[in-house]
């Protein structure tokens, strides 16, 4: 069977592309949808792609697919920071989960040096923009194909 | 007229029973339901559950239901650290209540001992299982009915 | 064409005029809605009020609306305290706005004392009551207009 | 044979009932430890009560009696903030006990919101006036029975 | 009998209009006062001005003005951040005051982000400019004529 | 000209493979180079891989080797949380680099949470384990060819 | 009826002319309790002295003589800094008290500025040598007279 | 020769009497001076009595005064918890000096429990009223006469 | 005469070799006294050992036996933390005294790794199990007869 | 034009040579003024020396003469720890200033260690005695041609 | 075959016996070496002692010595309190070692009270002068004998 | 005998004059100790220069050096804020020494704030470019001359 993977963005990242290039780039979230399908393609996987601008609506997502998935791939926009709810369904649908920031976090404001879920995720790329999903990608599918071997 | 408590539970407690059975134990969200409301029979009172994952729809709930209901028995699962909107709506009610906690909150991550919430409850429940929602049920309950007599 | 500004409130104050007035006064929140719009007609600006106690439902209304708006009264709640989701969507929408507090947050809780949105917006009024949303519309108007010059 | 628990009032609590009762109630030690006396024998259990307003002098009776009990109630009044002789001594006994608060130590001083002993213990119990010590009870003999069982 | 507003700047506001107009706009202190004084005479209210760079002679000029004052707009200049001397005035002359600021401090360095005044002000405008005296004054006014009504 | 990538990993690097497999895996650090190596081919890409246990010997191959270098892959072990040294070298040869951690710092020991080097890196990859070298190469060439454009 | 004074010093205080006379002068702890009986008998005032290097012992003696007591002298030595169970003590007992220190515990060790009780205390005499006792007793004598007046 | 001591009242308190008696009791300036003066002629001793609002004033003083003092009975109101200028003068002065202060400010606001002077004075008086003057004034010139001794 | 030392054992260490071996290891504490005067009597000193829970009777054991002792091998169990009391009493009596604890205290709680003790001790020996006794008496035998050689 | 420098001295510099000779030296301010008036001589420079132990007339000071002058010299005394409205005034007036200090800040109390002008500075000159005037004069000049160069 | 202990000296330690022996004693390293040496051979144990000033140095010291050696002495000088290279060597070699500070480091300036390699450390001994090492030579391999037992 | 300075330079300072001009300048590490040369033999001094990016070296460097030198001039670079080692290697020498920073370090990243030598320094030129070797050489040869005078 294939594997799926769940591809999650967080609140504001429906304006990815639009707002802020300096800081995000120019490609929209669609665009990363896109990139990420094809690339999953390749690699014989599955992708199913959520965003919302509401916690709740996230860990219902989670909830309800985290049972047939394999792993996530997630951007939690600002909730990374404080997000304690989004940690606790993590945590508790104990899917692995890799965390995606397209900007550096650590070269920005304070207030994003911290992840409230990074120490139960994985890993975490950072600063390396829409390419991250990919990288993210290759290697949570390679880690899992390890571990099912 | 009969006594109105809330069973108020918050994100993932949905989960109950299937996840982490060595932190929360066994029982699901539904049986902790049942049984409260069996010990709410014994107590002649009423008692109306609600659960979300929803941070905005527990304070829509609490708005709506506060003006007919005596007290509440919360279990505010991960927004019990950081939803200072949670505790707006509870200030704001006036409502008694006992926040609950399945686990004992004490005993895990630093960011689990701190409670925004604690300060304006009645008391605090922590480590004692399902069957905290009892004994909180019981003292709650008491409580009312003396300060009513 | 006229200037439109939107009117957000945040968690909670919905319950305005009916609950601790000792704190938040006895208007209700129609009615300061009804006396910012008189204020906005006289001069000769539209305003779109918009109440929720949903985080998400606040950011969504603000993608939705800040492309055909000029400017925003925001006051967050609670939510001024911990909601860098909605600091994200201000900053993402570039909206000239300010953040407006009934009572003097200065005055209250330690956790009050901080707002993670402020130094993003124009400015922030605090503790003027109902008047402080009058106060806020008159300069920000004002400085809009200066702007656009 | 008999369940054995131990209840443990410490420093103060003895004057329980003749002052303060705006903050602890008008119920004297005497009075609870008869309620819980009656309580424990309505579920078949034996109570040893304790008093000290001496940290020594609870650490004695602790290592002295731990042996032949099966868990304790503790309220360790202010060494609840800083004995870590007494953390030790309950940590060495390996007593599963409950912490309870007559008062809610969350509502108070900043100093109260810190027990050094709440991590080691079954869990902990504040707010629920006299009732707690039931409460608390009722739990740990459910408890203790379960895991026995 | 008419009712009285004392205006006072505190150290290098006399600067304004002339020196880092980036931060502080190009409106110079006389005018600032100008046209709280216009404003004044519309709302039927007198206004006493005062500027000084010496915390030793803002408290004087309170001690001796405040006994026929109804009221008073500050801004402390960097006093705000650590004039002690100056709060406690403020608190033994009982005057009521809004705290005022050109510049947004809450966008400027760390230092500028606590008042030590603002929590016994009635109010805190920050942000707004010269108008922010405006705003100010409006609502001072209506509340000072409210609680006399 | 061949694209040039410097490879460099820091303290205890050397010994992969051999210790503490479950937390670094069991692959050597020369099979992590020769897979770069490999995949940089692929890229068409040039590596100078360089390890050291000496913060100054890693120093001085940066100062030399950043001229004729178009980027760089740095572990820097556990320099990444002290050494202030090797960040002035970074911000002095101005040479873009991703910072990789086979394991994921952030499910660590508190002291490697911070980075003295991330706010200046492109970017940060965290748990991926040897994969992360490839993740980042992938994406440091693929933003250094976007750049050169 | 004679007003009666509790005089009670803490632990190691019995040392007292015979160690660190650099720190705590010549004068005995006998000869310190002569001088304050001496100059209680000139204000026609009753002294009851106790020390003990005990916490529960102090306890004890404050619960048993607070009832027939109007007031207290207490230097409580180190446990100034810690003896969270002594201020329960005090409080609970009710009785006003002057805070002693011979030495000017704000020119020591770091730990020696912080009392947890003096919040609580009448007020606090540090520095003044065993005269410090004498301008203790003579202020709290006064003051008892004049609210008893 | 006969002693001489400098009496010095920092900010605000030649409002005594009149303004927050509930903390400062009813007692005037004037009247404490008097009182100082007559017990100083008691003792045989003389006082220069100085109140500023204004630190460098307070300074001026000190600098010019001390020479020909031998003590002084300082209360420096607000400026106790951040006038290191004041604090540079009395130790460059190394005139000794008792610090006084009417109200017990361990009771009061958390920024008063630091005073920035009493590391370097004799010793502290606080929460004693008027009389406070008198207890350090009685201690102040038998300590001196003990040292001239 | 005989070099006499003491060996004093806080809180909870009669417990050691029955409970929690895998932190304390299973000896006695009667057979590390044992082995301590053994090894005492090969280097020709005399040894006063005692136990006991309460930090009170620990202190009126020092200032009874050091008048006439030589030194002090101390392991204060939990009061290492906490107990400035004790410290007091160590500092007054002047004797030189290593602390000593089994367990590495470093590797343990966040609380352990701050001794109140230590810097006031000639020395500390942590983590070698019942042997840091030997080790302590070893080099403070030593360090006496080379201070009183 | 000759150029000419503000030599400014705070609080208590007067004493210079007077006091505490150990920390300061022996030189006073006023033959510190002549050398450096000497050394400006050479450098073919105009000195205007000023010294205050009031903030508010250094700011006076300040904001007459910087119009007329190219750079500052500037001993703020302990005004260097916390007067923000120093700050300001030289903030406002971008005058270009050394900030000097006699005795090393960093070798004396912790409260010395900070000094909220220094960022603001061209730089700082700490513990190189009288001489840091000399040396502060030297390069200010110096750097001051080779702007204006 | 024969137990071999790497002796393993820090920054600095070179220098003892010839500077500050206020601190740390007048025996060289050399007379260490030899006495620890002498013990060894009675113990039946080899020695191999190192020293550098070079962190680098040192952690490759320890990769190449750790596999035929059993366990270590190390003190680490200054590294102690920020090596956190020294620290991943320690720990990737699985080395049992017991970190020796001649001087007694709570006793000395606050930064040496924190040591990042204590936790990961069999013990520590402090403040036992080059007796220490002897110490902890003696507990080291009983320990190691035990556990080989 | 001709005194005799040494001139350190810590890691990345050889990189003076190509990188970062905008903060360090376009003066070359070799043209600052041409002129600190020069200036040298102006004073008739001997200069011994050294620059190296490894702690271990420079720590080598001043054990073996110092005991021929007379003080030092010493821009330790990052070393400044981390090197406990370089700090103790200064401390043991005994040589006085001045710091010395081309840029203004407290205009910079908060992490230059603080310097682990500097209180241990004759004092710390910051902010002054290359000018700042000629300043501290001058006070330091002046400062050792009256000294040995």
């Amino acid at each position: 069977m294939k594997m799926r993977i769940l591809l999650i963005n967080g609140p504001n990242l429906n304006l990815l592309g639009q707002r802020q290039p300096e800081i995000y780039g120019s490609t929209t979230l669609q665009q990363i949808e896109e990139r990420v399908r094809k690339r999953a393609e390749e690699l014989g996987v599955e992708i199913s792609a959520f965003q919302s601008n509401d916690e709740g609506g996230i860990i219902d997502f989670l909830q309800k697919e985290s049972p047939s998935a394999d792993g996530a791939l997630i951007n939690p926009g600002a909730l990374t920071h404080y997000s304690l709810a989004l940690r606790d369904a993590l945590e508790a649908t104990t899917l692995p989960f890799v965390e995606v920031h397209i900007s550096n976090i650590y070269a920005r404001e304070e207030f994003r040096h911290h992840s409230v879920l990074a120490d139960i995720a994985v890993g975490q790329v950072s600063g390396l923009g829409w390419r991250g999903y990919l990288a993210a990608l290759d290697s949570l599918v390679a880690i899992l194909k390890e571990r099912s071997g």
